[in-house]
Protein backbone atom coordinates (compact mmCIF):
# COMPACT_ATOMS: atom_id res chain seq x y z
CA UNK A 1 0.00 0.00 0.00
CA UNK A 2 1.27 3.05 -1.07
CA UNK A 3 1.96 5.81 1.68
CA UNK A 4 1.15 10.04 1.50
CA UNK A 5 4.27 11.41 3.02
CA UNK A 6 3.40 13.87 6.44
CA UNK A 7 5.06 16.43 8.32
CA UNK A 8 6.06 14.95 11.48
CA UNK A 9 6.90 17.65 14.14
CA UNK A 10 8.39 15.84 17.24
CA UNK A 11 8.60 17.87 20.40
CA UNK A 12 11.06 16.30 22.32
CA UNK A 13 12.05 16.92 26.39
CA UNK A 14 14.55 15.05 27.65
CA UNK A 15 17.68 16.57 28.69
CA UNK A 16 20.43 13.62 27.92
CA UNK A 17 20.61 11.93 24.25
CA UNK A 18 22.19 9.21 25.20
CA UNK A 19 18.60 7.95 27.26
CA UNK A 20 16.30 5.73 26.47
CA UNK A 21 14.05 8.57 25.59
CA UNK A 22 16.99 9.69 23.34
CA UNK A 23 17.16 6.60 21.86
CA UNK A 24 13.45 5.99 21.43
CA UNK A 25 13.75 9.43 19.54
CA UNK A 26 15.70 8.41 17.15
CA UNK A 27 14.11 4.95 16.54
CA UNK A 28 10.96 7.26 15.57
CA UNK A 29 12.86 9.78 13.13
CA UNK A 30 14.49 7.33 11.55
CA UNK A 31 11.57 4.92 11.27
CA UNK A 32 9.43 8.11 10.00
CA UNK A 33 11.88 9.03 7.30
CA UNK A 34 12.60 5.66 5.92
CA UNK A 35 8.53 5.84 5.50
CA UNK A 36 9.08 9.02 3.31
CA UNK A 37 7.76 11.75 6.02
CA UNK A 38 9.36 14.64 6.74
CA UNK A 39 10.18 15.12 9.96
CA UNK A 40 11.27 18.15 12.27
CA UNK A 41 12.56 17.85 15.60
CA UNK A 42 12.72 20.57 18.52
CA UNK A 43 14.89 18.92 21.14
CA UNK A 44 13.98 21.61 23.94
CA UNK A 45 17.40 20.94 26.03
CA UNK A 46 19.78 21.07 22.62
CA UNK A 47 17.81 24.77 21.85
CA UNK A 48 17.93 26.00 25.24
CA UNK A 49 14.49 26.48 24.99
CA UNK A 50 13.51 29.16 27.77
CA UNK A 51 10.85 28.00 29.87
CA UNK A 52 9.25 31.17 31.63
CA UNK A 53 6.22 33.03 29.75
CA UNK A 54 8.02 36.57 30.88
CA UNK A 55 7.62 40.21 29.45
CA UNK A 56 9.74 39.80 27.25
CA UNK A 57 8.51 37.59 25.16
CA UNK A 58 6.92 40.54 23.70
CA UNK A 59 9.94 42.50 21.61
CA UNK A 60 7.70 45.92 21.93
CA UNK A 61 7.14 46.90 25.34
CA UNK A 62 5.83 50.28 27.04
CA UNK A 63 8.61 51.21 30.19
CA UNK A 64 7.18 50.00 33.43
CA UNK A 65 3.72 48.80 32.01
CA UNK A 66 2.22 45.68 33.77
CA UNK A 67 2.50 42.46 32.53
CA UNK A 68 -0.58 41.16 31.22
CA UNK A 69 0.54 37.64 30.06
CA UNK A 70 -2.84 37.13 27.66
CA UNK A 71 -2.81 41.05 26.37
CA UNK A 72 0.85 40.70 26.27
CA UNK A 73 0.76 37.81 23.94
CA UNK A 74 -2.22 38.80 21.86
CA UNK A 75 -0.25 42.20 21.08
CA UNK A 76 2.69 40.30 20.64
CA UNK A 77 0.70 37.80 18.46
CA UNK A 78 -0.93 40.11 16.25
CA UNK A 79 1.88 42.78 15.69
CA UNK A 80 4.41 40.16 14.61
CA UNK A 81 6.73 41.10 17.27
CA UNK A 82 6.77 37.82 19.35
CA UNK A 83 10.10 36.57 20.16
CA UNK A 84 12.00 34.61 17.30
CA UNK A 85 12.06 31.37 19.43
CA UNK A 86 8.09 31.68 20.07
CA UNK A 87 7.24 32.57 16.31
CA UNK A 88 9.45 29.89 15.13
CA UNK A 89 7.72 26.86 17.03
CA UNK A 90 4.27 28.01 16.05
CA UNK A 91 5.94 28.05 12.11
CA UNK A 92 6.63 24.39 12.42
CA UNK A 93 3.05 23.91 14.15
CA UNK A 94 1.39 25.11 11.28
CA UNK A 95 4.23 23.25 8.91
CA UNK A 96 3.03 19.73 10.07
CA UNK A 97 0.05 17.28 9.77
CA UNK A 98 1.34 15.26 12.88
CA UNK A 99 2.18 17.02 16.09
CA UNK A 100 4.12 14.47 18.48
CA UNK A 101 5.05 15.56 22.00
CA UNK A 102 7.54 13.19 23.36
CA UNK A 103 8.44 13.19 27.00
CA UNK A 104 9.69 11.74 30.14
CA UNK A 105 6.16 11.95 32.79
CA UNK A 106 7.98 13.83 35.92
CA UNK A 107 5.71 13.85 38.81
CA UNK A 108 2.28 13.01 36.97
CA UNK A 109 3.19 15.91 33.73
CA UNK A 110 5.30 16.96 31.96
CA UNK A 111 9.26 18.25 32.07
CA UNK A 112 9.06 22.03 32.81
CA UNK A 113 10.78 22.45 29.93
CA UNK A 114 8.01 21.55 27.66
CA UNK A 115 5.05 23.08 29.95
CA UNK A 116 7.35 26.19 28.86
CA UNK A 117 7.04 25.32 25.47
CA UNK A 118 3.23 25.20 25.91
CA UNK A 119 3.07 28.52 28.06
CA UNK A 120 4.79 30.70 25.46
CA UNK A 121 3.86 29.00 22.09
CA UNK A 122 0.46 28.82 22.39
CA UNK A 123 0.04 32.03 22.40
CA UNK A 124 -3.53 34.39 22.75
CA UNK A 125 -4.45 34.40 18.97
CA UNK A 126 -2.94 31.29 18.11
CA UNK A 127 -3.88 29.02 20.52
CA UNK A 128 -6.79 30.49 22.15
CA UNK A 129 -8.46 33.53 22.26
CA UNK A 130 -9.73 32.52 18.83
CA UNK A 131 -12.53 32.82 16.88
CA UNK A 132 -16.26 34.58 18.00
CA UNK A 133 -17.90 34.41 21.65
CA UNK A 134 -21.76 34.65 20.91
CA UNK A 135 -24.52 32.45 22.74
CA UNK A 136 -24.06 29.25 20.79
CA UNK A 137 -19.86 29.62 19.71
CA UNK A 138 -17.55 30.07 22.81
CA UNK A 139 -14.41 30.59 20.95
CA UNK A 140 -12.81 28.70 18.57
CA UNK A 141 -11.84 25.89 20.82
CA UNK A 142 -12.49 22.22 21.96
CA UNK A 143 -12.68 20.80 18.18
CA UNK A 144 -12.06 23.89 16.67
CA UNK A 145 -9.12 26.48 15.84
CA UNK A 146 -6.18 26.79 14.53
CA UNK A 147 -4.72 23.63 14.85
CA UNK A 148 -7.74 21.96 13.35
CA UNK A 149 -7.08 19.49 10.78
CA UNK A 150 -3.81 17.93 12.26
CA UNK A 151 -3.35 14.59 14.52
CA UNK A 152 -1.73 14.94 17.85
CA UNK A 153 -0.22 11.92 19.83
CA UNK A 154 1.68 11.54 23.12
CA UNK A 155 4.44 9.64 23.37
CA UNK A 156 5.88 9.20 26.68
CA UNK A 157 7.48 6.94 29.55
CA UNK A 158 7.02 6.45 32.62
CA UNK A 159 9.26 4.83 35.86
CA UNK A 160 6.28 3.10 37.25
CA UNK A 161 4.60 -0.22 36.72
CA UNK A 162 1.73 -0.30 34.63
CA UNK A 163 -0.60 -1.54 37.13
CA UNK A 164 0.28 1.60 39.06
CA UNK A 165 -1.11 3.46 36.20
CA UNK A 166 -4.51 0.96 36.02
CA UNK A 167 -8.29 2.15 36.56
CA UNK A 168 -7.72 1.56 39.95
CA UNK A 169 -4.32 1.97 40.31
CA UNK A 170 -2.58 4.18 43.13
CA UNK A 171 -1.82 6.73 40.45
CA UNK A 172 -4.56 7.12 38.93
CA UNK A 173 -5.81 6.07 35.63
CA UNK A 174 -3.22 6.85 32.61
CA UNK A 175 -6.17 8.74 30.82
CA UNK A 176 -7.19 10.73 33.50
CA UNK A 177 -3.50 11.56 34.45
CA UNK A 178 -3.24 13.18 30.45
CA UNK A 179 -6.46 14.77 30.05
CA UNK A 180 -5.44 17.93 30.88
CA UNK A 181 -2.77 16.92 28.00
CA UNK A 182 -4.54 15.55 25.67
CA UNK A 183 -8.18 17.63 26.13
CA UNK A 184 -6.53 20.82 27.75
CA UNK A 185 -3.29 21.17 25.68
CA UNK A 186 -3.94 19.29 22.35
CA UNK A 187 -7.75 19.10 21.96
CA UNK A 188 -8.40 22.60 22.86
CA UNK A 189 -6.51 24.74 19.79
CA UNK A 190 -7.77 22.19 17.36
CA UNK A 191 -5.65 18.68 17.33
CA UNK A 192 -7.62 15.78 16.39
CA UNK A 193 -5.50 13.73 19.47
CA UNK A 194 -4.83 10.10 18.86
CA UNK A 195 -4.37 7.97 22.02
CA UNK A 196 -1.32 7.95 23.50
CA UNK A 197 1.63 5.70 23.58
CA UNK A 198 3.11 4.46 26.95
CA UNK A 199 5.75 3.42 27.65
CA UNK A 200 6.37 1.58 31.71
CA UNK A 201 9.19 0.99 34.17
CA UNK A 202 11.66 2.41 31.71
CA UNK A 203 14.24 1.45 34.29
CA UNK A 204 14.09 -1.96 33.64
CA UNK A 205 14.80 -1.81 29.75
CA UNK A 206 17.16 -4.41 28.36
CA UNK A 207 18.32 -4.85 24.74
CA UNK A 208 15.57 -7.25 23.90
CA UNK A 209 13.32 -5.17 25.75
CA UNK A 210 14.43 -2.21 23.61
CA UNK A 211 13.59 -3.97 20.15
CA UNK A 212 9.83 -4.84 21.62
CA UNK A 213 9.65 -1.09 22.40
CA UNK A 214 10.92 0.19 18.81
CA UNK A 215 8.50 -3.21 17.52
CA UNK A 216 5.06 -1.46 19.11
CA UNK A 217 5.85 2.18 18.41
CA UNK A 218 6.81 1.58 14.84
CA UNK A 219 3.47 -0.13 14.48
CA UNK A 220 1.31 3.33 16.31
CA UNK A 221 4.00 5.46 13.74
CA UNK A 222 3.27 3.58 10.95
CA UNK A 223 -0.70 4.25 11.27
CA UNK A 224 -0.75 7.61 12.08
CA UNK A 225 -2.85 8.50 9.43
CA UNK A 226 -5.48 5.92 10.12
CA UNK A 227 -5.65 5.50 13.76
CA UNK A 228 -9.04 6.57 15.23
CA UNK A 229 -8.47 9.68 17.56
CA UNK A 230 -10.25 10.29 20.68
CA UNK A 231 -13.90 11.23 19.97
CA UNK A 232 -13.71 14.16 22.66
CA UNK A 233 -17.00 16.24 22.39
CA UNK A 234 -16.90 19.28 20.46
CA UNK A 235 -17.47 22.54 22.23
CA UNK A 236 -19.48 24.17 19.59
CA UNK A 237 -21.71 20.68 18.36
CA UNK A 238 -24.57 21.25 20.28
CA UNK A 239 -23.30 18.75 22.82
CA UNK A 240 -22.50 21.80 25.91
CA UNK A 241 -25.02 24.42 27.16
CA UNK A 242 -23.51 27.80 26.17
CA UNK A 243 -21.69 29.85 27.93
CA UNK A 244 -22.32 28.14 31.06
CA UNK A 245 -19.90 24.97 29.37
CA UNK A 246 -21.80 22.17 31.44
CA UNK A 247 -22.77 18.75 29.31
CA UNK A 248 -26.41 18.86 28.47
CA UNK A 249 -28.56 16.76 31.44
CA UNK A 250 -29.54 14.64 28.89
CA UNK A 251 -25.85 13.42 27.88
CA UNK A 252 -24.05 10.76 29.88
CA UNK A 253 -27.14 11.72 32.40
CA UNK A 254 -25.93 11.65 36.32
CA UNK A 255 -21.99 11.21 35.19
CA UNK A 256 -19.35 13.50 35.92
CA UNK A 257 -15.81 13.74 35.60
CA UNK A 258 -12.71 13.62 32.78
CA UNK A 259 -14.97 10.79 30.58
CA UNK A 260 -18.56 11.94 29.77
CA UNK A 261 -16.40 14.40 27.33
CA UNK A 262 -15.72 11.38 25.41
CA UNK A 263 -18.36 10.43 23.09
CA UNK A 264 -19.07 7.00 23.70
CA UNK A 265 -21.50 6.76 20.69
CA UNK A 266 -18.92 7.29 18.34
CA UNK A 267 -15.77 5.34 20.30
CA UNK A 268 -14.40 2.24 18.68
CA UNK A 269 -13.77 -0.38 21.01
CA UNK A 270 -10.19 0.39 21.44
CA UNK A 271 -10.85 3.93 22.22
CA UNK A 272 -13.79 2.85 25.08
CA UNK A 273 -10.84 0.85 26.29
CA UNK A 274 -8.63 3.75 26.20
CA UNK A 275 -10.56 6.74 27.55
CA UNK A 276 -13.69 5.11 29.19
CA UNK A 277 -12.62 4.90 33.31
CA UNK B 1 -8.94 31.92 70.72
CA UNK B 2 -5.20 31.97 70.92
CA UNK B 3 -3.50 30.90 68.14
CA UNK B 4 -0.15 28.67 67.66
CA UNK B 5 2.30 30.68 65.73
CA UNK B 6 3.59 28.51 62.31
CA UNK B 7 5.84 28.64 60.01
CA UNK B 8 4.18 29.12 56.76
CA UNK B 9 5.91 28.90 53.45
CA UNK B 10 4.57 30.31 50.15
CA UNK B 11 6.27 29.29 46.76
CA UNK B 12 4.56 32.24 44.14
CA UNK B 13 4.69 31.77 40.54
CA UNK B 14 3.72 34.94 38.87
CA UNK B 15 5.82 37.38 36.45
CA UNK B 16 4.39 40.23 37.39
CA UNK B 17 4.30 41.42 41.07
CA UNK B 18 1.47 44.16 40.03
CA UNK B 19 -1.25 41.21 38.85
CA UNK B 20 -4.17 40.05 40.66
CA UNK B 21 -2.07 36.75 42.33
CA UNK B 22 0.84 39.85 43.37
CA UNK B 23 -2.20 41.74 45.12
CA UNK B 24 -3.13 38.21 46.46
CA UNK B 25 -0.04 37.06 47.59
CA UNK B 26 1.04 40.54 49.06
CA UNK B 27 -2.65 39.92 51.03
CA UNK B 28 -1.58 36.79 52.22
CA UNK B 29 1.52 37.15 53.34
CA UNK B 30 0.21 40.26 55.73
CA UNK B 31 -2.74 38.43 56.40
CA UNK B 32 -0.48 35.83 58.03
CA UNK B 33 1.97 37.86 59.64
CA UNK B 34 -0.73 39.71 61.61
CA UNK B 35 -1.72 36.17 63.18
CA UNK B 36 1.77 36.24 64.41
CA UNK B 37 2.92 33.61 61.52
CA UNK B 38 6.08 33.39 60.37
CA UNK B 39 6.33 33.78 56.41
CA UNK B 40 8.91 33.04 54.05
CA UNK B 41 8.21 33.42 50.43
CA UNK B 42 10.21 32.11 47.38
CA UNK B 43 8.93 34.59 43.89
CA UNK B 44 10.56 32.15 41.37
CA UNK B 45 9.99 34.32 38.86
CA UNK B 46 12.21 36.96 41.23
CA UNK B 47 14.35 34.84 41.95
CA UNK B 48 15.00 34.11 38.45
CA UNK B 49 14.28 30.21 38.89
CA UNK B 50 16.10 28.06 36.47
CA UNK B 51 12.83 25.49 35.39
CA UNK B 52 14.86 22.74 33.40
CA UNK B 53 16.70 19.74 35.91
CA UNK B 54 19.66 18.70 33.61
CA UNK B 55 23.22 17.70 34.46
CA UNK B 56 24.23 20.93 36.05
CA UNK B 57 21.90 20.43 39.25
CA UNK B 58 24.65 18.08 40.27
CA UNK B 59 27.95 20.32 40.84
CA UNK B 60 30.30 17.14 40.70
CA UNK B 61 29.99 15.43 37.68
CA UNK B 62 32.19 12.86 35.97
CA UNK B 63 33.11 14.42 32.17
CA UNK B 64 31.25 12.42 29.47
CA UNK B 65 28.95 10.53 31.93
CA UNK B 66 25.72 10.04 31.04
CA UNK B 67 22.94 11.86 33.17
CA UNK B 68 20.17 9.78 34.58
CA UNK B 69 17.79 12.51 36.31
CA UNK B 70 17.44 9.98 39.18
CA UNK B 71 20.25 8.24 39.69
CA UNK B 72 22.26 12.09 39.46
CA UNK B 73 19.67 13.51 41.78
CA UNK B 74 19.91 10.68 44.26
CA UNK B 75 23.78 10.78 44.05
CA UNK B 76 23.82 15.28 44.67
CA UNK B 77 21.14 14.64 47.69
CA UNK B 78 23.07 12.34 49.36
CA UNK B 79 26.47 13.58 48.76
CA UNK B 80 25.29 17.10 49.15
CA UNK B 81 26.69 18.55 46.00
CA UNK B 82 23.09 19.69 44.71
CA UNK B 83 22.74 23.17 43.16
CA UNK B 84 22.75 25.67 46.42
CA UNK B 85 19.03 26.79 45.00
CA UNK B 86 17.51 23.21 44.89
CA UNK B 87 19.30 23.20 48.54
CA UNK B 88 18.08 26.52 49.77
CA UNK B 89 14.50 25.63 48.53
CA UNK B 90 14.74 21.88 50.80
CA UNK B 91 15.53 23.60 53.74
CA UNK B 92 12.60 26.34 53.26
CA UNK B 93 10.30 22.97 53.17
CA UNK B 94 11.62 21.23 56.21
CA UNK B 95 11.51 24.56 57.76
CA UNK B 96 7.30 24.83 57.12
CA UNK B 97 4.79 23.73 59.07
CA UNK B 98 2.61 24.74 56.36
CA UNK B 99 3.23 25.26 52.30
CA UNK B 100 1.67 26.99 49.63
CA UNK B 101 1.88 27.10 46.16
CA UNK B 102 0.50 30.03 44.36
CA UNK B 103 -0.19 30.21 40.94
CA UNK B 104 -2.63 31.60 38.01
CA UNK B 105 -3.97 27.75 36.22
CA UNK B 106 -2.10 28.05 33.08
CA UNK B 107 -3.13 25.72 30.60
CA UNK B 108 -4.78 23.24 33.57
CA UNK B 109 -1.62 22.56 35.01
CA UNK B 110 0.86 25.15 37.00
CA UNK B 111 3.18 27.46 35.08
CA UNK B 112 6.40 26.01 33.96
CA UNK B 113 8.70 27.66 36.29
CA UNK B 114 6.92 25.97 39.33
CA UNK B 115 6.84 22.73 37.91
CA UNK B 116 10.52 23.11 37.27
CA UNK B 117 10.62 23.98 41.08
CA UNK B 118 8.66 20.65 41.90
CA UNK B 119 11.12 18.88 39.43
CA UNK B 120 13.94 19.89 40.88
CA UNK B 121 13.65 21.11 44.82
CA UNK B 122 11.50 16.96 44.67
CA UNK B 123 15.35 15.15 44.75
CA UNK B 124 15.38 11.73 45.03
CA UNK B 125 16.18 10.42 48.24
CA UNK B 126 14.22 13.80 49.79
CA UNK B 127 11.20 13.90 47.82
CA UNK B 128 11.05 10.37 46.49
CA UNK B 129 13.36 6.79 46.75
CA UNK B 130 12.34 7.36 50.37
CA UNK B 131 11.87 4.13 52.35
CA UNK B 132 12.15 0.74 52.62
CA UNK B 133 10.70 -1.56 49.52
CA UNK B 134 9.15 -4.69 50.67
CA UNK B 135 5.99 -6.79 50.42
CA UNK B 136 4.03 -4.60 52.31
CA UNK B 137 5.71 -1.24 52.12
CA UNK B 138 6.17 0.53 48.95
CA UNK B 139 8.58 3.33 50.05
CA UNK B 140 7.61 6.18 52.22
CA UNK B 141 4.93 7.77 50.08
CA UNK B 142 1.39 8.70 49.50
CA UNK B 143 1.20 8.87 52.81
CA UNK B 144 4.62 8.73 54.06
CA UNK B 145 7.87 10.72 53.56
CA UNK B 146 10.07 13.31 54.16
CA UNK B 147 6.95 15.89 54.52
CA UNK B 148 4.82 13.98 56.86
CA UNK B 149 3.32 15.86 59.11
CA UNK B 150 3.16 19.26 57.68
CA UNK B 151 0.44 21.05 55.61
CA UNK B 152 0.11 21.99 52.20
CA UNK B 153 -2.74 23.65 50.12
CA UNK B 154 -2.99 25.04 46.30
CA UNK B 155 -4.22 28.78 45.95
CA UNK B 156 -5.31 28.73 41.97
CA UNK B 157 -6.16 31.68 39.66
CA UNK B 158 -8.50 30.43 36.75
CA UNK B 159 -9.15 32.95 33.70
CA UNK B 160 -12.42 30.81 33.18
CA UNK B 161 -15.90 30.28 34.75
CA UNK B 162 -16.62 28.23 37.73
CA UNK B 163 -19.12 26.51 35.71
CA UNK B 164 -16.44 25.49 33.10
CA UNK B 165 -14.45 23.60 36.12
CA UNK B 166 -18.07 21.85 37.57
CA UNK B 167 -18.31 18.49 38.04
CA UNK B 168 -19.94 18.34 34.40
CA UNK B 169 -17.57 21.15 32.96
CA UNK B 170 -15.69 21.36 29.86
CA UNK B 171 -12.34 21.48 31.35
CA UNK B 172 -13.06 18.93 33.91
CA UNK B 173 -14.17 19.40 37.79
CA UNK B 174 -11.45 21.62 38.95
CA UNK B 175 -10.30 18.52 42.01
CA UNK B 176 -9.44 16.13 38.96
CA UNK B 177 -7.58 19.04 37.42
CA UNK B 178 -5.57 19.65 40.31
CA UNK B 179 -5.46 15.71 41.54
CA UNK B 180 -1.98 14.84 39.86
CA UNK B 181 -0.73 18.22 42.01
CA UNK B 182 -2.43 17.49 44.98
CA UNK B 183 -2.19 13.55 45.43
CA UNK B 184 0.75 12.96 42.97
CA UNK B 185 3.16 15.85 44.06
CA UNK B 186 1.63 16.99 47.36
CA UNK B 187 0.53 13.79 49.19
CA UNK B 188 3.16 11.81 47.54
CA UNK B 189 5.78 13.06 49.97
CA UNK B 190 4.20 13.20 53.03
CA UNK B 191 1.88 16.00 52.81
CA UNK B 192 -1.50 16.31 54.24
CA UNK B 193 -3.12 18.39 51.39
CA UNK B 194 -6.11 21.20 52.14
CA UNK B 195 -8.84 21.46 49.86
CA UNK B 196 -7.91 24.01 47.19
CA UNK B 197 -8.85 28.17 47.29
CA UNK B 198 -9.46 28.56 43.48
CA UNK B 199 -10.37 32.38 42.70
CA UNK B 200 -12.51 32.25 39.16
CA UNK B 201 -12.75 34.48 36.28
CA UNK B 202 -9.70 36.58 37.23
CA UNK B 203 -10.43 39.15 34.61
CA UNK B 204 -13.30 40.43 36.24
CA UNK B 205 -12.45 41.05 39.42
CA UNK B 206 -13.16 45.22 40.16
CA UNK B 207 -12.32 46.84 43.67
CA UNK B 208 -15.55 45.30 45.20
CA UNK B 209 -14.56 41.46 43.87
CA UNK B 210 -10.72 42.29 45.76
CA UNK B 211 -12.39 42.46 48.66
CA UNK B 212 -14.59 39.61 48.78
CA UNK B 213 -11.54 37.44 47.57
CA UNK B 214 -9.60 38.72 50.60
CA UNK B 215 -12.43 37.50 53.06
CA UNK B 216 -12.57 34.72 51.36
CA UNK B 217 -8.94 33.61 51.90
CA UNK B 218 -8.64 35.07 54.74
CA UNK B 219 -10.98 33.00 56.46
CA UNK B 220 -8.67 30.02 54.80
CA UNK B 221 -5.80 31.15 55.65
CA UNK B 222 -7.47 31.72 59.38
CA UNK B 223 -7.97 28.02 59.54
CA UNK B 224 -4.81 26.14 57.97
CA UNK B 225 -4.34 24.59 61.41
CA UNK B 226 -7.63 23.11 61.92
CA UNK B 227 -9.11 22.80 57.98
CA UNK B 228 -9.28 18.49 57.64
CA UNK B 229 -7.50 17.83 54.96
CA UNK B 230 -8.31 15.68 52.09
CA UNK B 231 -8.74 11.94 53.22
CA UNK B 232 -6.38 10.23 50.53
CA UNK B 233 -5.97 6.63 50.85
CA UNK B 234 -2.07 5.87 52.46
CA UNK B 235 -0.32 3.68 50.59
CA UNK B 236 0.89 1.62 53.19
CA UNK B 237 -1.95 1.67 55.28
CA UNK B 238 -3.64 -1.72 54.01
CA UNK B 239 -6.30 -0.26 51.18
CA UNK B 240 -3.94 -1.26 48.26
CA UNK B 241 -2.29 -4.11 46.85
CA UNK B 242 1.34 -4.55 47.05
CA UNK B 243 3.01 -3.96 44.07
CA UNK B 244 0.50 -4.00 42.50
CA UNK B 245 -0.72 -0.81 44.38
CA UNK B 246 -4.45 -1.26 42.63
CA UNK B 247 -6.75 -0.45 45.34
CA UNK B 248 -8.34 -3.60 47.40
CA UNK B 249 -10.88 -5.65 45.01
CA UNK B 250 -13.30 -4.91 47.98
CA UNK B 251 -12.94 -0.75 48.56
CA UNK B 252 -15.19 1.50 46.27
CA UNK B 253 -15.88 -1.73 44.11
CA UNK B 254 -16.77 -1.49 40.75
CA UNK B 255 -15.55 2.08 40.69
CA UNK B 256 -12.54 3.69 39.40
CA UNK B 257 -10.61 7.03 38.49
CA UNK B 258 -9.08 9.46 40.72
CA UNK B 259 -11.86 9.75 43.44
CA UNK B 260 -11.77 6.12 44.65
CA UNK B 261 -8.11 7.22 46.31
CA UNK B 262 -10.06 9.27 48.43
CA UNK B 263 -11.32 7.30 51.66
CA UNK B 264 -15.28 8.66 51.77
CA UNK B 265 -15.57 6.68 54.74
CA UNK B 266 -13.30 9.57 56.55
CA UNK B 267 -14.61 12.42 54.73
CA UNK B 268 -16.53 15.06 55.93
CA UNK B 269 -19.19 16.77 53.96
CA UNK B 270 -17.49 19.08 53.15
CA UNK B 271 -14.21 17.21 51.91
CA UNK B 272 -16.85 14.95 50.09
CA UNK B 273 -17.77 17.75 48.41
CA UNK B 274 -14.65 19.17 47.13
CA UNK B 275 -13.37 15.67 46.02
CA UNK B 276 -16.48 13.20 45.40
CA UNK B 277 -16.97 13.91 41.57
Amino acid sequence: MERLPMNVFIVFAHPEPRSLNGAVRDFAVRHLRRAGHEVRVSDLYAMGWKSELDADDNLVRMPGQRFDPSMDSSRAYANGTQREDIAREQEKLRWADVVILQFPLWWFSMPAILKGWVDRVYACGFAYGVGEHSDTHWGDRYGEGTLAGKRAMLLVTAGGWESHYEPRGINGPIDDILFPIQHGILYFPGFDVLPPHVIYRTDRIDEAGFTRVCEALGERLDSLRETAPIPFRKQNGGDYVIPALTLRPDLAPGRSGFGIHVDQRSASPRDSQNTTR
